[in-house]
């Protein structure tokens, strides 16, 4: 009767929600500013105003409000599709993209879509970790593969990885957790092997580009994937983009060159049906469709990168400098990354350990924060850096 | 690979949304009015002033568009808590509820936390066809119990039903498609077969309310359920109170009398992340919660109601006055209901069969329209009324 395998996902936080919930109640006992939170991706660049001034306009407006198609409302996804070929040369239209409420729900559906029962999914570590929980809902195995020292996919274990039950291969470039942002070299190898595989096993293996980073760099190319692999479907989402990660607005795009791309758009539309989305959000369709060009300020991030990046690197961490996403890896200098976390955390500091995302000998430290909160903590990585031990 | 499930549910779209989009092609080809449309629940009462006023002032606020827990805000879930133990008298706390985007997505999460696979969930004729595509998700098998010719249940085919396999039972008063309201006689029969069969077969069996009609009634009694049967888990949406269906706001509330309170509790917060879902929209949770007690005006449901009955009572029409929802049964003088879906669509109006809400001689006007279709509709249901057959 009542679902077992729900009550455990229920019972057992993600590592990112248990340090964030702890953070919440912490401060709530002890005060605000009694803990420095570094747990979560909750974007600290404000939302752009011209948005909250769309927002406004848009608010009652007759039939906003409605039920939309269930892929979109039409307009709203044509002026979508056109950004999308105006800055990256596709050939999308609005039937291509279904708007979903962010991406974890496209990802999700495109799981569903993607795969059938004992699937193979394969996650380039390190990754985001709630790829396990959507792969588990749509019944599909994962495989996992590993990083160099630089976090590029370990190409060999990648080759070895993909065979017969391979359906779909997921990158996330801008990462979540490392902020690294493949090259354009390192994609066309991704490419080159996904290619030579597909035709050796006999059928297509999708990459699954989850970009809710894509907007989020400090100089590096962020290379459009689907015109270096066509068997591409991007999940994308504005929660970044726009600092609105509570909205949940964001679409899966099937690239038009995608292989049985008629199919795909159908299996997307039926697995967001099944999973019980009825549209993504009326208003919000329209307010991101309104500025298919905005981003939020991200020199805001850069800032905390560089404040941030600059003097754990001084203080002789591990880590390497984020190119993209507002993420920084530092190595733990106690071996295992929960054993630094738990220290940290002795402190009031909370960073999350790297088993989660499959490199357990690292932490994340989510610097979308204000920058008052990174100078606050500076001294307590002092007396935790490699040098104190 | 390609899940052959998920793009059959994207091919074959429910007769609903079937009549809908050739409507709105329909229209897009012959201008508009050119078609009659009662195909789907798309609220006309207008969107209450008070919500347009509280929506422009949370916009923009500090951290409103930011992630919340995944339950929801923990502030909106207290006001939303008390409102309904005010109303009905109940012991909700914000721990109950947990915010959804809108019923579809309500009902999907009890469904896969209250079940586990080869599970058996009880649906009463007439119901809502997508329980279908959202059980199937659950992986549960659906066991459909018949209504008597008033919209009753079939209680003795309700007891014949129940089995160690059932999970549990879904209620939908006031109902879609029949506008049927359950008297409180009703549900207490309905709560003592579900005790006493609870009994029997060792373990609960959960009903689940879905009730997006609730504040959609013209007089009568809409008894709080929990209140008759404590194993009962709420599913509720605003899309029709407050006449925003395409926002995608509402709740699952687990009574806090059910029998495994907690681990529903758990079940659901687990099934709504292994779903995607991320949070409810966080603007749209502020402006439910500040708004707990606002409904549309249902005066203009009201008006249109007598106005459709009246008349097709008049022409020797089959139906039954609906007391809440906007939906009215016509039982098909062709005998089927697809016959006369498809006769009246050949005149340019469009009326759901009612084969897929189980009761295959019916059809489904929705009258949440414009009072003026439903003036001149009546001309061509007097063309296919029964005594011109």
């Amino acid at each position: 009767m009542l679902n077992q395998r729900m009550i455990q996902l229920g019972t057992n936080r993600s590592a990112i929600r248990e340090l964030f919930e702890f953070g919440k109640h912490y401060e709530h006992d002890h005060g605000e500013g009694s803990v420095l939170d570094f747990s979560l991706g909750n974007p600290s660049a404000p939302l752009p105003e011209v948005a909250e001034k769309v927002m406004r306009e848009l608010i009652g407006v007759k039939g906003v409000h409605d039920y939309t198609s269930a892929p979109g409302d039409i307009a709203a996804r044509k002026l979508l599709a056109a950004s999308l070929d105006r800055r990256f040369g596709g050939e999308f239209t609005f039937n291509h993209l279904y708007m979903t409420m962010g991406a974890s729900a496209a990802l999700t559906i495109a799981f569903c879509a993607l795969t059938s029962e004992e699937d193979e999914i394969v996650l380039l570590a390190p990754y985001f970790p709630e790829y396990m929980v959507f792969a588990q809902r749509a019944g599909a195995k994962v495989v996992v593969v590993s990083a160099d020292e630089e976090f590029n996919p370990d190409f060999e274990q990648l080759e070895r990885a993909i065979n017969p039950h391979t359906a779909l291969v997921v990158v996330n470039s801008p990462n979540n957790p490392s902020g690294k942002v493949y090259s354009r070299a390192t994609l066309e190898r991704l490419a080159d092997i996904l290619t030579a595989k597909s035709q050796e096993i006999g059928h297509p293996v999708y990459l699954v580009s989850d970009e809710p980073y894509r907007e989020i760099t400090y100089g590096a190319e962020v290379a459009w994937i689907p015109s270096i692999y066509p068997d591409t479907v991007v999940c994308y989402s504005w929660s970044k983009s726009l600092s609105l990660p509570g909205e949940r607005i964001g679409y899966v795009a099937v690239n038009p060159a995608c292989r049985h791309a008629d199919d795909i758009i159908a299996a997307v539309a039926g697995a967001g049906r099944s999973l019980g989305y009825v549209c993504a959000s009326s208003l919000f369709q329209r307010v991101v469709a309104s500025l298919p060009d905005t981003t939020c300020d991200v020199n805001v991030y850069k800032t905390n990168r560089d404040l941030l990046y600059t003097a754990l690197n001084g203080m002789g961490y591990h880590c390497i400098s984020p190119d993209g996403a507002f993420y920084l890896m530092v190595k733990s200098p106690l071996g295992d990354g929960q054993d630094f976390s738990d220290r940290a955390k002795e402190l009031g500091l909370l960073i999350v350990p790297g088993e989660s995302f499959g490199v357990k000998d690292w932490v994340r430290i989510a610097y979308c924060v204000p920058k008052e909160r990174i100078e606050r903590a500076i001294p307590l990585f002092e007396k935790l850096a490699p040098a104190h031990e």
